[in-house]
């Protein structure tokens, strides 16, 4: 992972080693997260969107509507910051200022590619729904062709892209560490329940994918 | 709630039913919520962190080290755009087009206010330390006057907030909803794990209020 051009401040975190940049790790992370935050700049103002994306090999992929002001303001190559987290525990030390939290995020920087080749936005909906609900795009209704228009595609390379991982116990300062308090983690889940039919489909056999 | 000066496309959402303003339904986005991600900018360039957050009465509030760089950009009163986001449900439809993800989630705009009094500093970490692990903060070691000094916190108030919420089964086309395809959502849920000690903690009975 070559990185050029952050803010030195935003790569190493303040903890080194909770800094990395290898590409498994930072894969690991876009492949599990379901939501993105983007974010763009217009005069100083911020202005930021949680979006579903997919990664595939060195890009994550966002659509949206091409009606969506959001993604026409992207679409003209502004630059952009994309954070990912996950939230893997509450670490509960011995002080209220040794208190942390697990995290595994990824923030990258860049600018949006438009995907215009209707073959190509078709792939991105295929990972984009098999991600969300494995196997299920040979199953569904085949998408249109007025619904690729329909659809703005937008690529974002991944070779500006970092990882920042928090893992572990709590670690309390010296002179904490003989307290008679209890620390330790409390892990947080997020997991799929079981799927729930819409009225449509009371008589239609849950497929295979599902079940 | 009164909105001022947030731009149109950002505020209703495309699906304008999607948008709430009431300050029960952000405040209770917000309560559920540990992380939220806050972006400032510099020329153009959106730079986005994830970050705990508490809420109290009409405010945020997040807290750093002094010595970080991100804090400090923040604590010169550059505009912001914080985000909160929750998923409830992956929305699972008879077309991948009408896919979509049943969510929660706050946009807000603002300046940070920087606290200074050390007592409304040391409120503020009861607040988020009870927040994240609820009734904890009278059982650890009490904090100390450097451990004040050595924690920025900033506020941001809630006037210029908004809520978009989708929840609810899947919105099929038309003449889709007749095909024997399976459609419904797939709930999201994420919870605390029983808690689990540290080394130093083994022979430390765990406090009622983590029982």
């Amino acid at each position: 992972m070559k990185l050029k051009n952050i803010p030195a401040h935003l790569i190493p975190s303040r903890v080194a080693k909770n800094a990395h940049f290898d590409i498994e790790t930072i894969n690991s992370i876009l492949d599990e997260a379901i939501v993105c935050t983007i974010s763009y700049a217009a005069d100083h103002q911020p202005f930021s969107i949680p979006t579903a994306f997919v990664r595939y090999e060195d890009k994550i992929y966002i659509h949206g509507s091409v009606g969506s002001h959001f993604m026409r303001e992207l679409e003209k190559g502004m630059s952009v910051c994309i954070t990912i987290t996950l939230m893997d525990a509450i670490v509960v030390a011995k002080s209220a200022f040794s208190h942390s939290v697990n995290y595994r995020s990824v923030v990258l920087f860049g600018k949006a590619e438009r995907i215009e080749d209707a073959k190509e936005k078709i792939k991105v909906f295929e990972w984009l729904t098999n991600k969300f609900v494995p196997g299920s795009w040979d199953y569904l209704r085949p998408v249109t062709p007025k619904e690729v228009q329909k659809t703005t595609v937008l690529a974002f390379a991944l070779d500006q892209a970092s990882a920042k991982i928090r893992t572990g116990m709590p670690n309390d300062e010296e002179q904490d560490k003989p307290l008679p308090i209890w620390s330790g983690i409390i892990p947080l889940e997020t997991k799929k329940l079981g799927p729930v039919a819409d009225e449509l489909s009371d008589n239609i056999p849950l497929p295979p994918h599902l079940r």
